[in-house]
């Protein structure tokens, strides 16, 4: 339970810092790198509780997740050279974040009692739509349009977990730690061998 | 009530299948199309539902929807290149698709106790702004913004619907039937004929 | 309290004029202007009420919000050669606007329960998010990210209200005239000494 609570602030944390960054290539200020890295780290699992009416929301209740931001910020403004050459670094936190979110995001959708395939959109969207939040705001393609596999990803290991929750006796823990690995391993293989779902225009 | 919602369902196909092709100029892939149809199908109604305060959302109560929308998003990618070909068809199908949800989120809306005026926005939004998160998704200029007739059309129906409803006699089946007819005509006219608002730069 | 309603119903009206002026530059028609104008004038306060969960929304509630926003929208249709001449007068009024939103968004913020640091980005999100949407929905990069202090104002205001309001005896309606005096020096300094905050790429 507090080693869960501390993740959450962590993944908090490289969310603000992925989102601070996307200001980067812009005229953006200090204010601008704060308002995505808070906007990314918010974003996703603020527009699950909003669609469930799940109130209150997690950053709203808890001013832990502010100051997690607000840590997140302001590395990403002293560090962002270092961090910037860091891509391949970079690429393993995003991924880290993401495929831990989207259990968490499964967990709480299902704890409110929505049915399986609703709760494995909301774990996806818990993991991707802060950063499609940033990425609309600053006026680029979401990632999620990109090449490779991320939101796909997310689904199917949110898809894993709910199977392996509903059908079969494995117990919780393991099943987080090995949903949260089969969404990293689709995830940084995909990135290595530049695999991507088959286009719309085949 | 069975056939309205069987009506409900098959709107909300035609509204995936519509999103679904938002992305067939872009780079997009299975996902993304999967994404921009679920966005378009459920995004005008969530808005309506999340401003109301009215929940569960119809898509997280009855997971029909759900499967509405991948029917449309599989058909979308089948038979994309017939469909493309099909500019009128599609139109019509659109047409259909808000003239009918306009209507439904005017009811929606009156059921949980708004004045009128705000029922006709609503029912505006039900309609049209799943197509507009779908477009500020995919970088382009929303649907409503361009030349013809679109969101106006809905709006005159819905002011329409609620005055015949409010201050006349008229069952409401034959208002549902006389509101969607109007709405369909207005903006097959505005089509056929490149009818268009004054602009603002007159 | 009747006063208070009034310059509500005055910045509603003032932040639906400016809205509608947002599409001057598009191809937008009568309709497009009323939309920018309504999304500005209550997006900010709709997301803050939809993010603490308060419902119904201030516009949802009481008609008069709507009717503020026809106005606006009316006068920005048949104004807006002379509008868009009185840039200075036009500057001035969106500050008064921001500076009022902001403080009355701190308030209800801090009415319905939150912590003070929750309570300031409520505020400020009550400026600024409106004009954030219209600026998304027009495909513009957001207000908040271009060169002069803006949102930033309206944080700093924020947190000098809650200061003043939780550490000192200073009565309400001193401490509003204040803060909100504070935020528009603040903006106005900025625009007139071409004040920014520090890049991202120092």
């Amino acid at each position: 339970m507090n080693f869960q609570y501390l993740l959450e602030l962590i993944g908090t944390f490289f969310f603000a810092v992925s989102g601070a960054l996307a200001i980067q290539d812009k005229e953006g200020d200090w204010f601008s790198a704060g308002f995505t890295g808070f906007i990314t780290a918010i974003g996703g699992g603020s527009l699950r509780d909003v669609l469930l009416g799940s109130y209150p929301l997690a950053w709203v209740a808890d001013i832990n997740f502010l100051y997690s931001i607000l840590a997140g910020v302001i590395v990403a403004i002293i560090f962002f050279r270092v961090i910037i050459r860091l891509r391949k670094t970079f690429l393993l936190f995003d991924t880290l974040g993401i495929s831990f979110f989207t259990i968490l995001g499964v967990e709480k959708a299902i704890s409110l009692g929505v049915q399986p395939e609703i709760a494995a959109i909301m774990g996806m969207f818990t993991a991707v739509m802060g950063g499609v939040m940033r990425d609309t705001l600053t006026n680029e393609l979401p990632v999620i349009f990109r090449k490779e596999i991320y939101a796909t990803a997310c689904l199917m290991g949110a898809i894993l977990y709910l199977i392996l929750d509903l059908h079969t006796p494995l117990e919780r823990n393991y099943n987080l730690i090995i949903s949260i690995s089969v969404i990293i391993l689709i995830r940084l293989f995909s990135v290595k061998f530049k695999l991507a779902l088959p286009g719309f225009n085949r």
